[in-house]
């Protein structure tokens, strides 16, 4: 922490602003410049609060030298953390999983149908909702605890691993006996009480950015869940709020390499979100590769058209099957590789 | 809804969208334009979704020209709501409540010394969190059920209704056991679970906007609350995320005008987080107060420089004293009242 | 400046950094923490840019201590800067002025009924628009120099002084010749070229803030007038861009203690434009000055059903006139007193 | 242009908009629905202003149904517009020019340095600036006039075309000497004078999206330089403000697609500006590329450490041939073909 002290403070001033860090149990380094002077404090300051000293009579400013977030960052941990969420499905390597799948879960008939196209297209993992946070409470709300049923029914007719969205406590731990990775929405990314119940459940969790959230704020929510032990936590931009009404979200991808300097945990990247329309999410997912996600999130359904949510921005099967082609040829480019379908045998040798 | 045609689109794309509309259950209107055409619907839209149509051939743009939230509407309800939290102590009528006191309960000696100054400077209500939602997991969370006994402690003191937060059901539970008007923070606006749990207790509920939430969100986050049959709802402006990094948040005074033309329900005003400093409290208070809220939400605390949390925006007790001798000059003079604190007889009659 | 080094820098990477410092004429000061080390830089850093040492290895942060604007700041004067742009109206001192009129010059009668209109209400100066800047190129672009010509006509009628706006050198000139206070519109607040030569003319500028102007912009904009010789600067908050739909504009009122804290400039308030819809600007207006605001700027037109531009923002004359009425009592509230018309006696004592 | 009413409207006032429908010129045709009437307008409504409809009685909303944009819009002309900027160099063909240099032009040796490295490693055109619009009126300003005589010898010595920006008619004129395509920056994109100067001069235009500018905004500024006669408009991403200070501003890509759709005009992308990071330029710059961009603008440095601007954005030159290799191999992955230097053969015959 630095504390800049106004360009006419008095030594009385500069004497009770180190007075105050003294009180807080550190020591105060005063450093005279030829304007201004400016008081650093010695020791680890990670826990520290100095808003109260930003008030003081003659400071002009406080300053925070270390970041706010500790078991999240790249400084803790060097290498890249791997979250497998399944047999031969890991995210932070130099493979790259696509999770593709419905909106929501609306039938036994529509999920399986959805998981077979998505696994014939490459997806390597599945997508449904169960529990659906919408902004109406008359908009249909999903199938909560048969909708698990029908993913389990749906993982075991294609292998695919099984991620889906967790609402509050009752869901995650439903979610825990389920599935294979728990998804926080946007709308949850602060719920810390959801956090915390995560952190103590030990399932990988993939965590959403929220709509305002910065990137240390999505850190910080990550936090949370590692402060209570568990690691397996995979990042996701889907888009923050913006000014332009031109598109739903503003896809912020330069959040990846952001992340990719500040921590060791993958993140990916959700265009159907992040765009809000179908026409965007093949040309925003290849972005989203080339710029270095650790995974794709994109909905594919049956029957957009007849989707009971977000039907818009949902792929049709075989955009979604011309899709994982580019991003094949993209992956290479960059020298990564599109993670197969679970039990495929993409490197059999003769 | 209205379906907006391109310019260029064909007969038969016309027909389509008409179709798609008939299928939905609704009667499409085509209306030629010089330009383009566009296709009404006629009947009841307020819970369809046309972002399938949208994406359909031929079509430029969806419009929806209802409103998606139903019973918080001014439209669904002409005159004010009027929400009780205690005798005496009303939000959205003429009379203007002042809910005050530090942001969390530290000690019985702090809340009970913080409830008699915000009482004696004329405070209609206490405020003070015991479950608090902190950005680090490493920070101070707040002293949980201990906490509320404290505030109800206080209470006892000085006769002043408890507003406190609860971050979920089971807090939710226990403050409505204890305290007179559960908060819901920015954070979790959208956390739809708590949301529903809060309508069935029945109990006033205090909805922060969310930082990224538009008033749309912020209304349609009460509707969930309305909707499970509690319309004791107080909505709160208390600042949201801009690109400015002047201030902690951009406080958005224009909302309360807004929300006083679409909505019945009362809205306030939070200059302390609004803000983020102390020296801007007073005169944001004061402009909240000019641009018509229905009531006044201010951290004070008996000394800022101790406090656990939020110090640096929290008002010292003599400033707000001074502070509630300017809202009451500046109410008159738009003919409202400040209210009295509960138990006082403010209009003695000889 | 403060260099912050990664935790784990070595010490040739700090040994670097402190020759790149010393390379650009300062003194390094290692400050070695805990966690980390950080080096300052000793000597007026006011023009320093350490960007290029931000990426060298090592480092984790650079961090600035002095502000980047010098000539307008509260440190470089102290008292207020006092703008006045005719007999008995300034900005900066305890009274405040308001500017009123129609947004764009139309006609000799238009504009003189205007004039006479918000004279009779109690304005103190005459706002008018010759030289329009609209999104669109196919909008009324404004009368140019006959607009100029029917201001000062209206001038002489009313002895109401001229606030119009400059969208470029021409213009500029042809404003200090026939007008009082030369506007600077939001969309060029960064126009460089155009804030010289307004420092230049030397004439008292009105420089609105940018649609996403931070206060440091906005700041460092009216620096570049003052930095060729001219301080006499009015600054002005007009509604900066948000996610929010709900309204045009996001109104930030907290722009007024900011900017009275770091800089001695008067900055005043433009509700009109600050929220777009008419309901909007009476409790705006009484808003901004209860936040401290030097003066107000609001539209009005004789009748704004027909205005050619901005007509749904326009305060009727009846309107203004009651709005008049409201802000000289909240004036009072706070110690401050509205500016009456000039020419007009208003404390004449028998 | 679809009036809305409110749900209680009268019929009374449902007619007073009908009439006010009429006088604007236009035929009202009402469309009563279960819950509440629509008034639509017939005929062409390209540049009517129905603000003060919006605020008549009864009215909830004014919907508009145009887009404000004509020239440039998709629906004008179907096929792409081909921008070219010397021989070989086109934006908005199947090849994708890249346009390389430093920020600033700062000595001979250093403009020619740099634009030998950037078309040794594969650059299509050489950027730099002899004007700059600083934020801070202290900051480097550019060398002026000298800038663009040592540009043109940059593209004697090279065979580059040269992209620099104009911030005022006077360098605009002086460009269209010098130069090949004339940069407006972000901070000059609604300088509506500026852009009707460019329209005049016939050359080609490299129009900046601004800090805080929707797509509509960026495509109603180009249509300024269109109305005015010159289609050579090449469109610029460039990032934009955000609430999120972890990077210089937000990058967003998804207005590649939506441009697309929108306009016939070329897009290109700066992620130099668009992170202001050098580490984050090469991961940006191909997911620019998937996105789909016409062009990339990048800024190179012989000695970024010693640039007087933007040298941390700044590529090294080595940096800057690597990142051409990676976008020709996604340039092939999605079907595209970087477009080579000028004056090699790129498809050298046996």
């Amino acid at each position: 922490m630095l504390v800049v002290m106004q360009r006419d403070a008095t030594q009385a001033q500069i004497d009770n602003v180190c007075a105050a860090i003294r009180a807080m149990g550190f020591e105060p380094v005063p450093m005279p410049g030829a304007q201004r002077t400016a008081v650093g404090l010695v020791g680890n300051d990670r826990q520290v609060d100095g808003a109260h000293i930003s008030v003081m009579a003659g400071v002009a400013q406080v300053i925070y030298v270390s970041s706010p977030f500790k078991q999240v960052s790249r400084e803790w941990r060097q290498e890249n953390t791997v979250v497998s969420i399944g047999p031969g499905v890991s995210f932070g390597g130099s493979e790259i999983p696509i999770i593709a799948g419905p909106c929501s879960v609306e039938t036994e008939q529509q999920i399986v149908t959805a998981a077979r196209a998505v696994r014939a297209a490459g997806a390597t993992a599945l997508r449904g909702g169960a529990f659906k946070p919408r902004s109406s409470p008359y908009s249909f709300q999903g199938l909560g605890k048969k909708g698990l049923v029908l993913l389990a029914l749906a993982r075991r007719e294609t292998g695919l691993p099984i991620v889906t969205e967790a609402m509050d406590d009752e869901g995650a731990h439903l979610i825990a006996e389920y599935g294979d990775c728990i998804q926080v929405g946007a709308r949850n990314m602060q719920n810390y009480s959801l956090l915390k119940t995560l952190g103590r459940l030990g399932k990988p969790v993939l965590l959403k950015r929220g709509l305002a959230a910065t990137i240390s704020d999505l850190l910080l929510s990550a936090e949370y869940i590692l402060a209570e032990g568990n690691d397996q936590v995979i990042l996701c931009e889907r888009g923050v709020r913006s000014f332009d009404p031109s598109s739903r979200n503003m896809f912020d991808l330069n959040a990846i390499p952001t992340v990719h300097k500040l921590s060791h945990l993958p993140i990916i990247a959700d265009p159907s979100h992040g765009t809000g329309v179908r026409d965007h999410v093949t040309p925003m997912a290849r972005a989203a590769l080339a710029a270095g996600a650790d995974g794709i999130l994109v909905e594919v359904h049956p029957s957009p058209d007849r989707a009971l949510s977000d039907g818009a921005q949902s792929l049709y099967p075989e955009q979604f099957s011309r899709l994982v082609s580019e991003l094949r040829a993209i992956a290479e480019a960059i020298g990564r590789r599109v993670a197969p379908s679970p039990g495929t045998a993409p490197l059999s040798v003769g």
